[in-house]
């Protein structure tokens, strides 16, 4: 018999209504004749009122005591989609993330699954069951309650469904699908059928949010094939599978963009090794999570280093840099947080020459001036003003033929 | 130092202001020189919120994701207690039933504690800590998350006290103590200082709502005082303590009301063994929990037996007496839900004789009529109709000179 991990997030569980619809989903799949592992993530808006109880008692918040206080939410939403489950005769059972056998690091917040055990999902599994599992939560190997962070009921959810070996892991979200642009800009922009594993982590990657990176790349790692659907209309949305032969008749397969972040530049650096990499361990010190990092051929013995951070990192990236000025030999450090990434993505353009070209004359004729460039095999991004981020979108979707 | 067991209801949770005051409370207990254990029950409306919920997704509610969805409520509230224990610089952490070691039996929704372990709290408490426990919950020894029914929060706050050997368990409520009569109904009513575990057994078991029965037996069975006070006012309160000398100057202590049950009556039973057994035996085995039985003398060969059950029990009480009734050799069943039980609990009824008399006299002077008495050595009741109850507490309470 098929195997299926159903993933439904907080909008899919946002209320009393959604949760039976979300019951008749899992109840229509067993009765199709596939066994169904399902994974929740907390209601609708539950853990953000959490969080904003636990602001309003304290300005301190151990993190595992944060980590007791948000699991309470999957604990919430898994216990009733399996009484919804059990009112139209499904024979379902909930487990706790520490009951599963989620083990996780001590890292609290912001954990990482180091083994999933998932016995009592086999055993449910055995007995005829649907197991209910509460996704986004681990833990510790000192049994400490843990969870893993943005994305982490995905992570979850791709992580026992490559343990169980799973035939499919659907990630059920109020989008259809993944796009080949964020439809808000770009009315003419389509669902993609299939995309591969590369393709979408690039996607996450550069703003993309359809799917976390961390589940993708687990994903990947563990080729389990990935559908991202709509929990509101149901019909079939992407595929997320390994690269194949049909892939690469695309040359583009979307166009992404992110407005996040901001943007660093350490200029007048001398042209010599080590220097580059006494700036970014300061940075890492500092746990600042470095985007993109773009550095140019040196003119007149120095050059310029820019890169990327979240906008929130920006003060503590500039400080940083310049408590490093002097010993960089820098002439200064400058910042513009008005700025956004808009990215091209498709693993046809391996093979197609040009892409790249294309993608700066169409900028150019929309007279938006690029201030970084940054590529890889699959991806090629450029750094622009953010008031002309939203027509260089539209501008790339059109010029490859997107729509 | 000494080792105090503290425990907050949900009133005493209800939302961040309260939580913050409860910190300040155990902070404060801590600076005084006690070592403090915290037991909590979930925040205010919480329980009823998730049970609400739970209704509004299913009408079938397996027991086992009933306890799993209710459990989430304590472990919110210890966890911001905790956050608002380390703001006031108090090194605290929580722990959920089954972190604990609270084991119980398999019995869903009204779980028995069978064995705590407490092994976190002792090390908790050892590294300087102060363990937040969350009540009313526990594992079973299969691993499965159990709740241990109304009350439960008590029954965890004093197995824990009783395990750790602690000098005090104070049950922190919305009222001042306990009362020698309900203050709503006699404005004179006044708190009780001293009261023993006998006479507090008799007031929860005959309306005083103060504290749940199990919780009062656990801590006579171990000899655990309990110091029932005010959240509110944080003023010194009632404790209740192993029955001592002082105690019997005082012939009454108080006098209870319940308003809940309501009386069968099953007449013309012959007069032989077995009689009762078979009807009571009848009634066990539909899960009602049957109060107060008084059987007379036998007549003319025939007797009646009169019992008092849960109101919402009635019509099952009522069905299965007449189910039985030929069987029985009874003449007729009936039933009143018009009744009402007073009561004066005192262990100075032991050594003083006419007490009962008094009572009866002063229902007498009042013309309220007594339909059922039952006694024992530290309690009288009278089943009296409804709309007598509130003058019959309070000529009691005026009679017995309790004011």
């Amino acid at each position: 018999m098929p195997l299926v991990v159903q993933k439904f997030g907080g909008t899919s569980l946002g209320d009393a209504d959604r949760i039976r619809a979300v019951a008749d989903h899992v109840a229509r799949t067993r009765r199709q004749g596939s066994d169904v592992v399902v994974v929740v993530s907390a209601m609708g808006k539950t853990t953000d009122d959490l969080i904003h109880l636990a602001d309003s008692v304290s300005s301190v918040q151990p993190p595992r005591e944060y980590d007791m206080l948000v699991s309470a939410g999957e604990r919430t939403s898994m216990s009733l989609l399996t009484m919804a489950l059990a009112d139209l005769g499904v024979d379902a059972a909930s487990f706790t993330g520490s009951q599963v056998g989620i083990i996780t690091d001590g890292d609290h917040t912001r954990a990482k699954i180091r083994e999933v055990k998932a016995d009592l999902v086999r055993d449910a599994l055995a007995a005829g069951q649907v197991p209910v599992v509460a996704g986004f939560q681990g833990v510790s190997e000192d049994h400490e309650i843990t969870t893993l962070g943005r994305g982490g009921s995905d992570a979850t959810a791709v992580a026992l469904a490559a343990v169980l070996g799973a035939d499919v892991c659907e990630i059920y979200t109020d989008v259809t699908g993944v796009f080949t642009a964020d439809p808000r800009l770009v009315p003419e922009a389509h669902r993609i059928n299939r995309i591969s594993f590369e393709e979408m982590l690039e996607m996450a990657a550069t703003g993309g949010r359809v799917l976390m990176l961390r589940a993708v790349e687990f994903a990947r790692n563990h080729n389990v094939p990935l559908h991202v659907r709509s929990s509101f209309t149901w019909e079939p949305g992407t595929w997320v599978v390994e690269e194949d032969a049909d892939m690469e008749e695309a040359v583009v397969t979307a166009v992404t963009h992110d407005t996040t972040e901001a943007k660093v530049t350490v200029s007048g650096v001398p042209d010599r090794p080590g220097v580059a990499a006494r700036l970014f361990r300061a940075l890492a010190d500092r746990s600042i999570n470095v985007d993109m990092i773009v550095q140019n051929t040196s003119a007149h013995g120095t050059t310029d280093i820019s890169f990327t951070v979240p906008k929130a990192d920006l003060p503590v990236s500039v400080e940083t840099a310049q408590a490093h000025s002097n010993e960089l030999g820098a002439s200064g450090v400058t910042s513009d947080s008005n700025v956004s990434r808009v990215s091209l993505i498709g693993v046809g353009m391996k093979s197609h020459p040009g892409i790249a070209a294309t993608m700066f004359e169409t900028l150019a004729n929309e007279e938006i001036n690029i201030d970084m460039i940054s590529t890889s095999t699959i991806r090629t991004s450029c750094i622009v003003r953010t008031d002309d981020v939203e027509r260089a979108v539209r501008s790339l979707h059109a010029a490859f033929e997107l729509a």
